[in-house]
This record gives C-alpha cells, sequence and structure tokens, in this order.
C-alpha cells in the first residue's frame, strides 16, 4: 500500500490497448460489418524531410516486430473495453475473443539501418483488415521515433569525421524508455558507445562513463577527487575538470597518477579550452591524455570544432541527440493502399497515398554510389536491388533480426554509398526517386 | 526461437540500470573510499525556461516516486556489470550487495500540478550519497518530460478559452512509453481527454476516439462508411470527413441517422472550413453536431481559430503537445548541494548552483493571486505556504499519492491564482524569485 498504482512500465505482454480508441472502435466496426477479415495492405512511409535532412535511417524495427508479434490484451482490459460507453452496442462475443487475438499477417519491411527517403514505402503489413488497422499507432510509435534519432545520429557522425561519438541522452529522454530507444538507434547509425547501462547491457554496447560534478564536489578539493576516482578506476579514468575552473581543472589532472584516459570538457567555450587543456596535458608530458567534450552539441557545433582544429578527441552528445531537438517529430504514416486486392488512396490536401502494395528498387552506378531509386507495385519488377524484405509470415518472424552490429555495418555501408551531396549537413542535396508508370496510372485512375 | 531478444519494456521491478554508467562508477568509487554512507542533499530543479513560457507544471512525480521505491537490480545485472572492464577494480562484494541495495532516503518535493519557476528547488533528495547518486538519471528522464508537457499543455488550455482539448498524441511520442506519460500530463494540466487507450485505463482518463481515413477507405462511398459508424456507435459517432473532399464529406454527415455527435476536420484551413461545414450542418438542421479540428494544432494555431472566431467546439492535439514541439528539451538538473550537513557548490560558467537544502515559499495577495516565492534554506522560515512536502521517507510513501483528478483540480486552482501577465502566450510575464539572506551568505561564503 501507499504506492504508486499506476506504473508506466506496461506488462510487455499486453500491449494490445497502447493505441488510439479509434483502432479498436474501427476494429470492432469492421467486425460488425463482416469485413474485419477482408484482406488489406497498410503501407508505413515518411511524407517529407525533416529541414536539413538530405536523408533517412530506417531504425526502430526489431523492437516494433517484437512486440507486434507478441500484442495482446489482458482479459481485464478486454473487460475495460466492453464496459466503455462508445462499444454499447458491440456484441459481447467481439470482447470475448479480444485476449485470443493476434497479429497473424505479414510484414515486408527495409532492413534496419537503410538509407531511405519520403514516398518510399518502408513497411508493408499485409493482413487481415482488423489486425492491420490494430497496428497503426503501435507501429508509428514504435518506428518513427528511433527512425528520427538514427537519422540524426548519422549527421553527427558526418560532422565528427572519424572521431568517436558517444550517446550521453539517458536524462533527457521523453521519458525513461526514450534512454533504451535513442542508444540503439544512435549505435546503429554509428556512435561508438553509449551511457546508459541497461541499454549496453541489453544490446551489446559499448558502454561508457566519465564522473559527474557530484563525484568533485563529494571530496575536499580537485585533485582529492582525481585522485580516488584514479585509484578506482585505473583503466578507464575520465576526469571531469569544470567543476570549479576548468584550466586549474586539467592542471590537477594532468598531475594524477595513473595518468587517466581522458579529461571532460562540459561548459564554456569547448573550442578554446580543448587548445588551453590541451597545452597543459602536453606540457605536463600527458600526450596520451585525451580530451572529450560535451555540453549541449550538436552535429553544427562538432562539425565547426573539427572544422576549426580544436584537439578534441571525442564526443558525448545528449540532449540534441535523445530529443532530437531541431526536428523532434517526424511526419511518418501508415495508409491503407489495397483493400480486398483493389488499390485505395486518400485525397485530403497534402496529404495524398499512391495506391496498391509496393516494392522500391534501388541502383548503383559502376562505383557502388546509389543513382536513384524506383517505387512500383509489390508484383512488378524494375531494375536495381528490391529494398522491401519478408520479416514477420503468418504473425511469426522469418528470421531471427541481425545482430545490432550487423545493422550498424550495413548502415555504415549505405552511408558510404550516398552521394556527396546528400551527406552535406545543410540538406541541399536531392536524390531521385521515381514511380513506376503502373502506380502513375493508377493513381490516376483512382482520382489521385 | 526467431524473435526479438531485446524488447525495451524493462521489467519495472529492475530499473536500477536504466541510468548512466557514470552514476554506478561513482556509487562503487563512493563505497571503495568509505563516504557511500555520508548524509547527501541533492535537489532537481530547473535552470530556465524554454522560450515563450512564464511557468512550469510540475508533473510525473507519481510514477517517479512509485518506480524510485521500486528501484533495484537483478543478480544479471549486477553480475554484467561486475563483469565490465571499468569495474575490475572494484571489490566483489559491492556486486554481492547491488541486489539488496535499495532508494531508502527521503524525498521531498512540490506535489504535482503546481506552478512552478526556474531556480526553485522542485524536488530534494536527502540520503545516502551512493543512493542518491543512483537515482539522477532516473528522476531526470522521469520528470522533465511530463513536466514538459503539462507546461505546454496549459499553454494550449490557455489559448483554447475553455473549448474542450484531447490528446491525440500517441502515434507520434518518443516511444511507446512517451504516449502514457503525455496523456497524464495534458490531462493533469486540463485536458478534457486522450485517444491513448491503455493511458486511459491504468489513470481513469476521459478516452475519446473518432474515426481514421482507412474507415472511409474501406467502403464503397463516404456515405456508407458514415452510415456503418453510426449503426455501432450512434452514442459517440464523430465522422472524419476530409478523406476526399471536407465539403461533400460535411453534406454527407449531415445526412446520417442518428446524426453524428460531431464532424472531424484534419486538414486544410481549419478556420474557412469550420465556417463553411458548420453552414452545412445548420442548414440541414444539425446544429447540435460539433465540430472538432485536428491536425498539427498548437496553442498559437489554437489561439487564432478561437479568436477568429471559428466554430470549432474542441480541439485535437497530436505532434505539436507529445514532442513538445517547439521545445521539446528542458534544462532540469539535480544538483549536490549539500554533505555531512556542510553546503556543496559548483562554479562551471553557466551552471551555479546555490547551495544547502532548501525550502520554496509563496506568497498571495488578497484576491488569492500569487505575487512572490521566497527560496530559503529548508530549516528557515518565510512568509506564505511552504510548497515543498515530505512525498517518501525511509524509502517508504509518506501517503499514498492522490488521485489524478485531485492533482488536476489544483492545477486548475493554481492557474487560476497567476498573474495575468504569466498567462499570456508571448512569455513577456515575470514572477519574483527571491533567495533569503542566509542562502546568499552562504553561496558567497562558498565562492559562488
Amino acid at each position: 500500500m501507499n504506492e504508486c498504482t499506476t506504473p508506466l512500465w506496461p506488462d510487455p505482454s499486453a500491449l494490445g490497448p497502447v493505441t488510439d480508441l479509434y483502432q479498436l472502435t474501427m476494429m470492432a466496426g469492421y467486425a460488425a460489418e463482416g469485413i474485419d477479415g477482408k484482406p488489406a495492405v497498410f503501407e508505413l512511409f515518411v511524407r517529407r524531410l525533416n529541414p536539413n535532412r538530405s536523408y533517412l535511417v530506417f531504425a526502430g524495427l526489431e523492437q516494433a516486430l517484437g512486440d507486434l508479434t507478441r500484442l495482446r490484451f489482458s482479459p481485464e482490459q478486454a473487460d475495460w473495453l466492453r464496459r466503455q460507453p462508445a462499444f454499447r452496442h458491440i456484441d459481447r462475443r467481439w470482447f470475448d475473443a479480444l485476449p485470443e487475438f493476434r497479429f497473424r499477417g505479414d510484414v515486408w519491411a527495409m532492413p534496419e539501418g537503410t538509407i531511405c527517403f519520403p514516398g518510399e514505402t518502408l513497411l508493408r503489413v499485409e493482413a487481415a483488415l482488423a489486425e492491420a488497422q490494430w497496428v497503426e499507432t503501435f507501429l508509428l510509435a514504435s518506428l518513427a521515433y528511433p527512425t528520427m534519432v538514427a537519422s540524426k545520429a548519422a549527421r553527427v557522425v558526418e560532422a565528427a569525421r572519424g572521431r568517436p561519438l558517444y550517446d550521453f541522452g539517458a536524462r533527457r529522454g521523453h521519458g525513461p524508455q526514450a534512454g533504451l530507444l535513442c542508444a540503439r538507434a544512435a549505435y546503429l547509425a554509428g556512435f561508438a558507445g553509449t551511457s546508459h547501462v541497461e541499454a549496453a547491457r541489453r544490446l551489446g554496447i559499448p558502454c561508457v562513463g566519465t564522473m559527474a560534478h557530484a563525484w568533485v564536489q563529494s571530496f575536499d578539493d580537485e585533485p582529492a577527487a582525481f585522485a580516488a576516482f584514479a585509484r578506482h578506476f585505473p583503466d578507464s579514468t575520465t576526469l571531469l575538470v569544470d567543476t570549479y575552473d576548468t584550466l586549474e581543472g586539467a592542471r590537477a589532472a594532468a598531475r594524477i597518477e595513473p595518468p587517466p584516459r581522458a579529461v571532460r570538457l562540459d561548459s564554456g567555450d569547448l573550442g578554446t579550452l580543448a587548445g588551453q587543456v590541451r597545452a597543459i596535458l602536453d606540457e605536463a608530458g600527458r600526450s596520451a591524455v585525451q580530451i572529450l567534450a560535451s555540453g549541449d552539441l550538436d552535429e553544427w557545433k562538432i562539425a565547426e570544432l573539427v572544422e576549426s582544429g580544436a584537439p578534441i578527441d571525442a564526443f558525448g552528445v545528449g540532449t540534441e541527440l535523445i530529443t532530437v531537438r531541431d526536428a523532434p517529430a517526424l511526419a511518418m504514416v501508415y495508409k491503407l493502399v489495397m483493400l480486398d486486392g483493389v488499390g485505395r488512396v486518400k485525397n485530403a490536401p497534402g496529404k495524398r497515398t499512391y495506391p496498391l502494395a509496393k516494392q522500391v528498387w534501388r541502383r548503383y552506378d559502376d562505383a557502388g554510389r546509389m543513382i536513384g531509386d524506383m517505387v512500383t507495385a509489390a508484383d512488378e519488377h524494375a531494375d536495381g536491388e528490391p529494398l522491401l524484405h519478408p520479416q514477420i509470415v503468418g504473425g511469426q518472424w522469418v528470421q531471427p533480426p541481425p545482430p545490432l552490429d550487423q545493422v550498424r555495418d550495413a548502415c555504415r555501408r549505405q552511408r558510404a554509398a550516398l552521394p556527396d551531396s546528400l551527406r552535406l549537413l545543410d540538406g541541399t542535396g536531392a536524390y531521385p526517386i521515381a514511380y513506376s508508370a503502373r502506380l502513375e496510372a493508377e493513381a490516376r485512375r483512382l482520382g489521385l
């Protein structure tokens, strides 16, 4: 007793109602109309890029589909729904069957880490209408955020020109779960590690840490704090030198035995301070001690520091990464494109959707650079490599999802295949996306 | 087999390592130094307001403290830590004891829903140094986001001038958990309901829903889709009229029997369309049918629609609310202010912290309007009402957290007590915050 009665970490085996009410009213309505079992195709795509972006990195698939295959309602949840006034006219057998309801459809998707673009189908659900409708909110909430973080992280990786990057975002996420999602997406896109312990443990990501100001404040003076830390963590000491005065802190750090692996700057003019701290360390014969910088860093600040030649060896990125601060929402949608074998469209202003189940084909030049994508109907063929692959068939994984390091390698290779103009931070690069003649004709036929 | 092996909904009883690595290295280091048991005071506060804000609404406390009282490490987690290279020189007894480690300290905090300001202590942890250090990342990740959402939601509530507001954000959150946190924080700050089914069920929030474009697309035509929905949900029909052509949709909706409760506009020029749709409904004798508007709405757009006299009865707010799109991060920090009875400060540029355990006192004028807050040492007394109250003592709740509706009422009363200038959307209102002479003197003494 005397407890919080409403923890917000739901039982992962009962995420069925982690969705919008209208998905469930529509499911019940489809059943009442006898059309809940009609074969439907929904597609997930992004309508437009956020400012300065030229591409997206698709991420979050393993967890999204993992949850999808387990998605269900508990009997308590089903009973609660039955008692909602909105459902008063729905046959109670629908609620009785709800705890047995599962996603038993198919999912095609681009592999995680794939470089992708607006207007391309990233994921396609082929399932009974009610099942495909059910999973909309959950899929969007599970895929958009990791894709945003991975896409942002890829920009930061470009900016850092090979210097290692660490995710320090955990405390700034939109709830504790975001820290886990962010750590994974950032690593997938090329970050070198995370400070998030549980993310590192669950996902096999290198775990990194330094010290907080509280450590320094907990000792009589800074040299005592540094010496104590070096005593207990001699192999991995990173000393935070800005608690009182950064240059004094650097001088204290330079005298520590054994020498620390790195010092960390977390405030002030990082470029200038890095130069001064480097000089202090070098003069003390501590040339091997690295400098790690953190503190509201984003791709622009990192690019500027790198281009200015600031002697910074690695960067910690927190707030800007985990909140995707410059563009914290993504126009990812999930739309009905085919029902009972017939193409469907939507025509709301600015929200058009091409009909039919689709495939995306990518072409490369002889040097292995991406030169253009073609979107076709799923049963068409085009030049190049098809990007959508079956992931879930009949509600079951086709094969185990690839290890995270494999996804990370694939992502790195794909970034290397991007046209140079798309790798710039200013978002001026455009990539050719075309739709097949058949898709265009079908869209016209349906009045789009 | 063939499954996602890394679901990201951790066991709520083993959230101990949902934190940054450095918290755990520092904990181990404090133990190795024999200072882990020293009595420490950490305080949580916000450094500055985000643009256009004049105040904050404190939220997220029930879940944060609920998790805090359960926070622990599983034996597997402790064992994993032991095997990390960083911990190589740490006595293994520290790891052996970790599964028994709990937060057994005290927490003072402002009640949820309290209007608060930068520089004020929102929450104070008094605990053994290692325990207080442990919970930093978790508390920040649990409290900053709900506080951001509640503070944003309060602005939207001001803008809507009494019209009901519904949280439609679930799909746009930074991971599925954000939907639950957002629904709660928005309701607490004055929203009327949420579309998030599991949030509504767990938290007792009114659950609302309309229909998606997919419903309309799943029938031969729009009138058939509307008629079917009205058949199955006669009491709560809200018809989405913009799938093909909004005015045609409105005409179809006006002919439905029984009449819908509302129609929903989700695209286009909402102000103009609302006027046209209102005329169509009125001419058809459907004056009782309400108009609900949604589609990338924020406090500014809603204020403009309300001020223009657009006949919109209620608003659905999604992306802008759940991502707090205009300001998705909050400068909330958690700092050591006292150790072993002695005040501690930090002096990094732009990041100063007042020493000592503190209390915040609020004064009101005779009309019940807030006129100023005073921050004092915890054992000082000042005029007005003290805002920090004991919530957790010895690791246990002092009393059960208040019901959400009670928090919501308190928040509404507090918003009503705000000076008018602070309720404007433009953030021009300033509120007087003072520090007691003793705090100022102690800060000077410590060199701040």
